[in-house]
């Protein structure tokens, strides 16, 4: 049980930003990841098709014995985490509260921003979260569509990312928020630009972070972190483009070598235990 | 059970510093704290006697069915944690692997300063934590003795404090550390002046701090957060002076009408279950 896998699921390359810090955070544990390119971004998709979605890469997971599941997509875990907790008997971590607890500890004037999908912003669930846990908290939600695209393409550089960051972001300038959550795991590669135009002033939480530091809490808690010698395995799977998706993760988490899969999801067959239905 | 209170137990006020952070991190949750002020600080005292005392805390909490227990006193925790896991039924908190995880998701050198008493250091509890989760992290851990003292005595600045907190750092100067980890609940009220003397190229760590943070994550974990309407009960209880305790309290706090009562904890009788003999 100690040495089996994570599994981390997302709608693409974003949940690299969570591999990236588990790997970081937790070197001995192994990971099993799916990135549904080919249907990326889920974010203005109807909740009914990403729950479908976030069901069928959790049933793929199946066969790995995974220990622990993380859904590494805000916009997934805005639809499904509640559900996957009822069905699954392992623990299944979104991104939303771990981001949510971190802007707690951080904020002092209890001001915060969060950007993400329309999907995430419109779900509410980072407001509902800020506030089950401190109701005096002012949440301010912006949706930021064009980030995912920009990420997935490899272009979270540059004067045309710079541009589409001052535009998206200039709402929140005058807002006077002390921290700002990246509610959506593709934008950390944006971290830089969007430091730059909101300034040092403002604390910026990334939930992938975050949520690799809840993943060890959760996994030493219930004693089933890898303390065993066994060298840790990456294995990636994509519903997309194998080579452009390797490019990407290469870059990202410094790997050489990477194991990328190409995998179809819509041949899983998902049984009664995990579906919605 | 979700409306239970969280237990919380020290040698003394350095405690306050985990409560000010539940308050702070989860408002709805009623608190009962020990601070076994008349036998501090712990420590330079045997391992022995310090595992005794923190049972006696502990024995002491169960009339308040407690739902989780923090030991928020890093001797007492490098010393009676393994223990007091495999003894209780409910979560049991020390401050030492927050403090460690924490530091771990900092550091971008991984080189970690770690200040406490003679017994946290010389336990070497936080070197094991930081070198179990990253192998490759260099940990310098520093014996600060004079800083509990100062803290009970309610001296934590003026021109005295920044003298001891400058000679006692002095080793951990050229040590070019990224991270400093308190390891000790009294520091904080210290951080300021180590922050002046350290610089703003160190990160500061408050193990207390992280502790309210991992508290969350395992009370939502197990679904016993308060997401009652019921108010939180702070209660509070000291083995030394009342009305001195009371006003650390009152001023680390920002609380008025707190509740402090004296106990004797030499009169607890500790049965078999929870005794370490």
């Amino acid at each position: 049980m100690k040495q089996n896998p994570i599994g981390i699921i997302d709608s693409g390359v974003g949940g690299l930003t969570v591999v990236k810090e588990i790997i970081r955070q937790l070197p001995n544990e192994s990971i099993v990841y799916i990135g549904d390119t080919a249907r990326c971004p889920y974010g203005s998709r109807p909740k009914e098709e990403i729950m479908k979605f976030t069901i069928e890469m959790t049933k793929y997971l199946e066969r790995f014995q995974i220990k622990m599941l993380i859904i590494a997509c805000n916009t997934a875990t805005a639809v499904a985490l509640q559900h996957l907790r009822k069905k699954l008997s392992i623990p299944v971590l979104g991104v939303v509260h771990p981001g949510a607890r971190a802007a707690i500890k951080g904020t002092s004037k209890n001001r915060i921003g969060v950007i993400g999908t329309e999907v995430t912003i419109g779900s509410k669930a980072y407001e509902t979260a800020l506030q089950s846990i401190q109701k005096r908290t002012i949440v301010y939600g912006l949706a930021c569509p064009e980030f995912v695209p920009l990420v997935e393409s490899g272009q979270w550089s540059g004067p045309i990312a710079e541009k589409t960051v001052e535009n998206s972001l200039a709402p929140l300038k005058k807002k006077d928020i002390d921290t700002l959550i990246l509610g959506c795991t593709h934008y950390p590669l944006l971290e830089p630009l969007i430091r730059d135009y909101l300034g040092d002033d403002v604390q910026i939480i990334s939930s992938g972070e975050e949520t690799a530091r809840e993943a060890s809490v959760i996994l030493d808690h219930t004693k089933s972190l890898n303390d065993t010698n066994i060298k840790p395995k990456y294995r990636f799977f994509t519903t997309g483009c194998v080579s452009s998706f390797k490019e990407i993760a290469r870059s990202w988490l410094c790997l050489e070598n990477i194991d990328v899969q190409s995998i179809n999801l819509s041949n899983v067959q998902v049984n009664r235990e995990v579906s919605s239905k």
